[in-house]
């Protein structure tokens, strides 16, 4: 089962992934991992789409280059291998920040998707919803600093927005949490919608 | 006016480039860069590339995600000023290399030329033909080595027949030039197919 975690800053997602994958390691092999990386050439073209700003189109490239080396290495043998698969973001995200928040090009993400995912897709995804404002103080709480974490409001605001617009177009593999919740309670409410 | 250069490794394209650009930087400014590069975040991309074996689709996405930002940072505002452009290999030698040495995905390639070029694309290609034997030899003797150079001869010719074929499908763009003649011979064949 491939499950993903989507979500802005400070969502709590990476807490959230490591608690449910600790949950399903009880039941077998589980694969913890994250995006942009997992894979040695998606964690050095993370590097590099972290270093500098892209054209809009360009960075949508490299997100799918990392991506197609993360499924092809990692995502896609675990599967086979019977393991559970829990990614701390995958495709959804690259729409919701470079589609709504950056109002790049949809149909390039969709033909990404098609041309270059061979099927990988997750089977259940999480939203880890809550205010955007809430989110980058917890951010900057943590010391995290990134790019996007420093662009303004408006920006978080469009990202949040194409996340619940992909939830309600495809409603049977989302699911949105309250990610304002206490730790234990988030991680109780994923537990339940498996 | 948007020239390529496009053929096999030791083939004269660099050279040729320079040749062709100084002569026509006699009748007004000139942009004469390379692929993958000629752009700081592509250059960087091209460093990524070479540094490692990458799976076939994930390395065809890097191509683009440079070519990508050449095109919107260098070649494009260049053509919008006026200046002729002279580039060292371009989206054909992904096709060569990708498609037909290593028997990558050309629907992914058209679909790529078509979802992040934006029409961008060469008036006229040169591409410089020689046996392949003798290229490496040349590539060699220079001390060149790449990931590329290292590969099989069989790698070799297939790049080259894939060449051929898309000069043979595309003739009113591309012009066929025997690389193996004297440098001086080659440059003027060039000029006088402009």
């Amino acid at each position: 089962m491939f499950i993903t975690l989507e979500g802005g800053e400070g969502a709590g997602k990476s807490t959230q992934a490591r608690r449910l994958a600790a949950h399903l390691a009880q039941r077998g092999a589980v694969l913890l991992t994250r995006e942009p990386g997992g894979a040695p050439g998606a964690e050095a073209t993370r590097g590099l789409l972290l270093s500098r700003a892209w054209d809009p189109r360009a960075e949508m490239l490299l997100h799918f280059a990392a991506r197609r080396e993360h499924v092809a290495r990692s995502i896609r043998p675990a599967l086979a291998a019977g393991a559970a698969v829990v990614c701390d973001r995958f495709a959804d995200s690259t729409y919701a920040y470079q589609v709504g928040g950056q109002g790049g090009d949809a149909a390039l993400w969709r033909m990404l998707v098609d041309g270059t995912l061979e099927g990988v897709w997750p089977a259940r995804t999480f939203l880890l919803d809550m205010p955007v404002e809430a989110g980058l103080a917890r951010a900057a709480a943590r010391g995290e600093t990134n790019r996007y974490e420093a662009l303004d409001i408006g920006f978080h605001q469009r990202v949040r927005e194409a996340f619940h617009m992909q939830a309600a177009r495809e409603p049977a593999r989302w699911r949105v949490i309250d990610a304002a919740q206490p730790l234990d309670a988030v991680t109780a409410a994923m537990l339940a919608a498996l």
